[in-house]
């Protein structure tokens, strides 16, 4: 089982490695094209591709998968859009393959700048939603790599048919069709497999919970692009505008509940006006959200319902309408807390204050760190990279939201004259 | 002793990690402070210094270790000296910490841009050189990281002298101390418990010979920025300029031997002129280089002293005075071999043609690709960077030469005046 989960993964592997180099040359046009016909591809064959996921569908009901995992699952014609659409989005993404920056003479005469390139195999590894097999795959292949996507088992019929129209696409216009490869078998050993490819595959991608990000961690001998959880905070200073605050804090709560930028817990500065901290608080619980505070903050909101906060409120995750709120002394205090905490994902202050915003961009290490805006705009579109593959939580490569760009690197290039070192 | 290993580490990492919090909002001056200090507490403990090396060099001796070792293992004045100096060259560099670019206004009103911050913790782990305890230690301190070194045993008694002038100077200017660690045991359990550290340090940085890096690579469960072996080509168009093709491969293999910047093999276009091949084969022999022809190079040079090159001799970096010269058929067949064959550290071509130089930039796929300069250029100091950690063979997060900008990432900032999501 597990040599042949080996020698499966090493056809894959030097497949991709193949198509990659094809993939590292091909014209912003071409890849362009590509997408497009995937894109319509996919609308094609929205009745195949419906039916495949008639049978994952069933296979979750005969396994029992909870209703959130079945929504996940499911696709319809509306999914289906968005998942063509998706893909002409990337398409009308400006390549970044070739793009040449910095280009300056040195004083040997030599011109050293920086060319972007692709970073090669990219192997992503993700769970349920048959939609990342397109949104992953287009993303690769517009960055000029190859990818080899290993879903969920429960996924596999949706994503089988999915990336038939990627691989239908990829042909049509000239490119090679394992640039983009499915690892078409619920085998878990080809999992491990996988991130021990180090010969083949250049990074790995993780996206889903915690235990499968975990375990990718733990067993890739392959670079891991990661993405943990968001335990994410706004902080409200002293001098933030009341309306202001309870906007974003709202807003970074309520927008929604099950994403990673969400807030789930709130610091309050203690000279914020007790009236201010109680219109916050109100406007969580009449949205129906569950208040979990500190002794402080139960003492300022006497009287209404503020659930006792345990210390492992602070380091978690509720991805639901739970939040929990302390107030602090200060904003050293603050930026602690976070710094103990959090999980680097975003943060954000609200203040009207110059020096404590400033300080709270250069002191909080997150990912995204905010001033006056709510969390929820840590995302890939809203900064405008057009498309994500993912979040990331790592420090190296690449940080926060990953788009096109993340999935590239640079090389140097130097342009002389006939210049030798002397 | 293994879990000796594990405790030592487990303290030095906790105390590198709480150093680096303070290090990342350290204030350029204090930090060009602090390496000033450094640099005149090494010049006033030269002597101090050069006793402790010559109880190294006495081990090495009795150790019986080469010349070539010994060399790189001694310190004298002038070493002394140009240490003293790096350290107030990577005080003038510019700081990198707290840089904003592309900071742009999105339609949803919020502006978001980019923040260079430092790493973290960088492990280094190095050999012989006792002069990289002061050059890493100090690009970490310049980036706002706490370094924990660990060098070769056979360099202890220098490093421990060197890194105590970084300690006192880093005390002195009102920073922690432990920002710069020795690992201050020859203890090899300790290189496996660094490896293994993935919850206090961000990086490893291996600097040493091939097998030092293979081991990192495999062991570590941190990322490693890692330099392999440079196999790096000089290629010689149709369309190149005599003159210039040969003194750019004289300069690539002659400049300095035992460099991974310097060239291995030389490919020639089969246009290229008789005359020329043999007039850049008869400068090699004149230089006393050893050199070694595909069949075709053999017949084009009848009647001159060149070897027969194998097929390993493609994949050799010598690091010595033999060059392998190969006549190829095609720009692509160059291409193709340099895929083959290179370690994807640093090529050139040399041509007249546009569309060849243009191809080769695109289509090579190595950290430097040059057109008409010699390979030596590929340098931190050549390429503007002012120093260099080392010189980067992967392909994520840095490649090439590693500045201080490779030991920073960047997070997300985003500044608004009260956004929310809708």
């Amino acid at each position: 089982m597990e040599a042949d989960a080996v020698m499966i993964m090493d056809t894959l592997g030097r497949q991709a490695k193949a198509a990659a180099k094809a993939m590292r040359m091909a014209d912003s046009k071409v890849k362009n094209d590509a997408l497009m016909l995937a894109a319509s591809w996919i609308r094609r064959e929205s009745q195949e591709i419906i039916s495949a996921n008639v049978l994952d569908m069933k296979a979750a009901d005969e396994n029992g998968l909870d209703d959130a995992m079945k929504d996940r699952l499911l696709l319809n014609g509306d999914r289906i859009d968005a998942m063509a659409e998706g893909l002409a989005q990337i398409a009308a993404l400006a390549d970044p393959v070739g793009e040449i920056d910095h280009l300056r003479y040195r004083p040997s005469g030599i011109q050293v700048g920086h060319m972007r390139v692709p970073l090669g195999v990219i192997g992503i590894i993700y769970e349920s939603r048959p939609n990342v097999t397109a949104d992953a795959a287009g993303l690769c292949l517009k960055s000029g790599n190859a990818a080899i996507l290993r879903g969920g088992s429960e996924a596999i019929h949706s994503n089988r048919a999915i990336a038939a129209c990627l691989r239908r696409a990829l042909v049509d216009s000239g490119l090679p069709q394992n640039a983009v490869q499915l690892v078409d078998s619920t085998d878990r050993a080809l999992v491990g497999a996988l991130l021990k490819s180090e010969q083949y595959v250049d990074v790995i991608i993780p996206r889903g919970g915690k235990s499968l990000i975990e375990r990718v961690a733990a067993e890739s001998r392959v670079p891991v692009i990661k993405h943990l959880d968001g335990i994410c905070h706004v902080y409200i200073d002293a001098s933030a505008k009341p309306a202001m605050a309870l906007n974003i804090a709202v807003n970074a709560k309520t927008h929604r509940y099950g994403v990673c930028n969400a807030m789930e817990t709130l610091l309050i500065h203690q000279a914020v006006h007790a009236d201010v901290v109680c219109a916050v608080i109100q406007a969580m619980l009449d949205k129906g959200v569950e208040v979990r505070g500190c002794e402080r903050t139960r003492a300022v909101c006497e009287g209404m319902d503020v659930k006792v906060a345990a210390d492992e409120d602070w380091a978690t995750e509720y991805l639901s309408p739970v939040l929990s709120v302390r107030i602090m002394d200060s904003l050293d205090a603050a930026v602690d807390h976070i710094a103990e905490y959090s999980s680097g994902h975003t943060e954000s202050i609200v203040t009207e204050n110059y020096e404590a915003g400033q300080r709270f961009l250069r002191e909080v290490d997150s990912s995204s760190v905010m001033w006056n805006a709510s969390t929820r705009f840590a995302d890939g579109f809203e900064y405008g990279l057009g498309a994500e593959i993912g979040i990331s939580t790592d420090r190296l490569h690449v940080r926060g939201p990953v788009g096109l760009e993340g999935l590239t690197s640079q090389k140097w290039i130097v342009l002389g004259n006939g210049q030798v070192r002397s």
